[in-house]
C-alpha cells in the first residue's frame, strides 16, 4: 500500500464532504486555502462561515513530511532506533463543524495514516458528537451508526473505540465527557499487507459515514426554533469545546507545538464563546439534564 | 517572617482592590465565594459581572497547604529531599479584569508567597496590560509607574522585570505578546532575612501600585463611545487572551492539574470571545497597528 494512494482518497473524502455540507448549508460556500509546509507537504484547509446552518466550520486536508519533530520523539523514545535520521509522514481530513442553531450539535471527525520510513506505520482516527441539548434519539442513532460501520470490519472494534472516545473526549477539570462521544482509535497497524489493507478499509468506512450521519442529524433539527437562552447555552457550551481543545485535544498541541499552520490548526474553535461564572443550570431544566447526561460510560444504543 | 502575616496581607490587599474596583465601576458589586481545598486551606474568590465598566472579572484571594502536587515534585527533583514527605504553603491574590468598552485595557496582577516546610521560600508575582487597541501613552504610563515601584527597591529590578514578562505573557504560536507587557518575577528569596522582608515590601509595593495604575488607565478611555466593529475586534483580542491562559498560563495549568476550584481558576477567561479564520486587518487601521506593537523587546518608556 502506498502511502500516495491513502493521502489521495482522503483528498477525495474531503471533496465529498464539503460539497455536502455546502449542500445541506444551501447558502454559505467553503473558503479554500492552499498552505505549504516549510519543512515539507502542505495542506488544503476549507473554512464554512455564516451560513444558513453553519455558523463556522472547517473541512482541512493534509500531508506533511520531513524530519521527526521533537515532540515525536520523545513518544518513540526505546520504540524506534536512529530517531535523527528518520522521516515522519502523515496524512488525513479533520472536520469541526458549529452549527448556528443550539439544537444541531457541533461534529467533530478526523482520520489520518502515519508513517516513519519503513519502521512503523499505522491509521488513527476518531468521530464525536457534542450536541448543546443532549437528546437521547440523536446520541443512539450517532452511536448506532457507528457500530454498524465498526462491526462490518471486525465486532470487537465497537466496545473498544467508543470506550477510547470517552476516555479521550473528557474534559478533566471539569469532570465531563466533551459530549456524548463516539469513536476513537489510534496505531492500528499490522504487518501483514492484508491486514493493514483491512485498516484502511475501515478508516474508509469512518470518513464515508460521515455525510450520511451528520445529514440526518442536522435534518432533524435545524428547522427547531430557538430563544435568546438556547443561544447563550450554546456559548457557554462552545467554551467548554474551547477549552478541551486548547487544553487537552493532542492534534491540536501538536500542531502548536510543531509550528504547524496556525490557522489550519484553530479552525476547530467556536466562532463565538461565552464564560459565565459558575452558572448553575435550573433544576428539571433540558440544560441541567445535559450536564448529567455528560458521564462516561453511558451506553447510548441499549439506553432505553 | 510569618507566612500568616504574609497571607493576612494579601487578604487585605483583595479588600482594598475590591472596594476601589467597585467605586470605579459604579453599579456592579463584587459576589464572593468562599472555598476550602480536600487536602488544606482555601480562599475567597471575587466575581464582578455585567457592570458599568467591567464587564468580568475577578480578584481572587486563596491560601493552601499541604502534601507536594505531583506537577511540583517534578519541578522539584533533585533540588529538595524527601519529596513525599514535605508540605507546601502558598498564598496570593490574582487579579483579571475584562472591561466592557474596547478602548479600556484588559489587565492582570498575580502577587504571591510560597514554601516548602523551612527548605524553599520565595515570592512571585506580574503585572500586565492588554490593550484591545495598543495606546502608545497609555503603554508608557504603565511602563513608567512600574518602573518606579521597581526602582524604589532595586535599579535593576526594571529591566529584569520586565523582558520576564515579554518572555512570559508570549503566544508562541501566534508570535505575538499577549498585550504591551509589564513586569513578571519569581522566586524571589535570599537566606537574609532581612533581605526577604526587602523582597516582601517589594510584593507589597506592587500590590498597592495596582488601583492608582488602573484607576487612571480606565478613566482615560472609559466614556470613549465605540462602534460595532470596535466591539467585535474586543471578542477577537480576548479569543487569544484565552488562548494565553488555556494552553501557556503557568497558573492556569497548575490549578487545572491540581484540582483547584475551577471556577476560581478560570475567572480568568473573557466573558465572551470570537474567533474569525484568518482575519486580517485593514491596512493603516488601527487593528494594524496593534498587531505590530505586539512585539517582545519594545521600549516603552522611551518610545518616543
Amino acid at each position: 500500500m502506498e502511502k500516495e494512494k491513502i493521502s489521495h482518497w482522503f483528498q477525495h473524502l474531503q471533496d465529498e464532504i464539503t460539497t455536502a455540507l455546502e449542500s445541506i448549508d444551501g447558502k454559505s460556500k467553503f473558503h479554500e486555502d492552499v498552505w505549504k509546509r516549510n519543512q515539507g507537504g502542505g495542506g488544503r484547509s476549507r473554512i464554512i462561515q455564516d451560513g444558513n446552518v453553519f455558523e463556522k466550520g472547517g473541512v482541512n486536508f493534509s500531508a506533511v513530511h520531513g524530519p521527526l519533530p521533537e515532540m515525536l520523539k520523545k513518544e518513540l523514545q526505546g520504540k524506534a532506533s536512529n530517531l535523527d535520521e528518520l522521516e515522519f509522514f502523515a496524512t488525513g481530513v479533520s472536520i469541526v463543524m458549529h452549527p448556528m442553531n443550539p439544537w444541531v450539535p457541533i461534529i467533530h471527525m478526523n482520520v489520518r495514516y502515519f508513517e516513519i520510513n519503513d519502521e512503523i506505520r499505522w491509521f488513527g482516527g476518531g468521530i464525536d458528537l457534542t450536541p448543546i441539548y443532549v437528546d437521547r434519539q440523536d446520541a443512539s442513532f450517532f452511536h448506532e451508526n457507528l457500530k454498524n460501520v465498526c462491526d462490518s470490519t471486525d465486532p470487537a472494534f465497537y466496545e473498544s473505540f467508543k470506550k477510547w472516545a470517552d476516555d479521550y473526549f473528557f474534559i478533566r477539570h471539569r469532570n465531563e465527557t466533551r459530549g456524548v462521544g463516539g469513536i476513537f482509535f489510534d496505531k492500528l497497524t499490522d504487518e501483514d499487507p492484508v491486514k493493514m489493507q483491512h485498516y484502511f478499509e475501515f478508516v474508509k468506512n469512518v470518513g464515508n459515514a460521515f455525510v450520511p450521519i451528520y445529514t440526518e442529524i442536522v435534518n432533524r433539527s435545524k428547522e427547531k426554533s430557538y430563544s435568546r437562552a438556547n443561544k447563550k447555552w450554546q456559548m457557554m457550551r462552545r467554551s467548554r469545546y474551547a477549552e478541551f481543545n486548547l487544553v487537552y485535544d493532542r492534534g491540536t498541541r501538536f500542531g502548536l507545538e510543531t509550528d504547524g499552520r496556525i490557522e489550519s490548526i484553530l479552525m476547530s474553535m467556536p466562532p463565538v464563546a461565552e464564560w459565565v461564572y459558575d452558572f448553575i443550570p435550573e433544576g428539571g431544566s433540558h440544560e441541567e439534564m445535559t450536564i448529567f447526561s455528560l458521564k462516561k460510560g453511558t451506553d447510548w444504543i441499549n439506553l432505553f
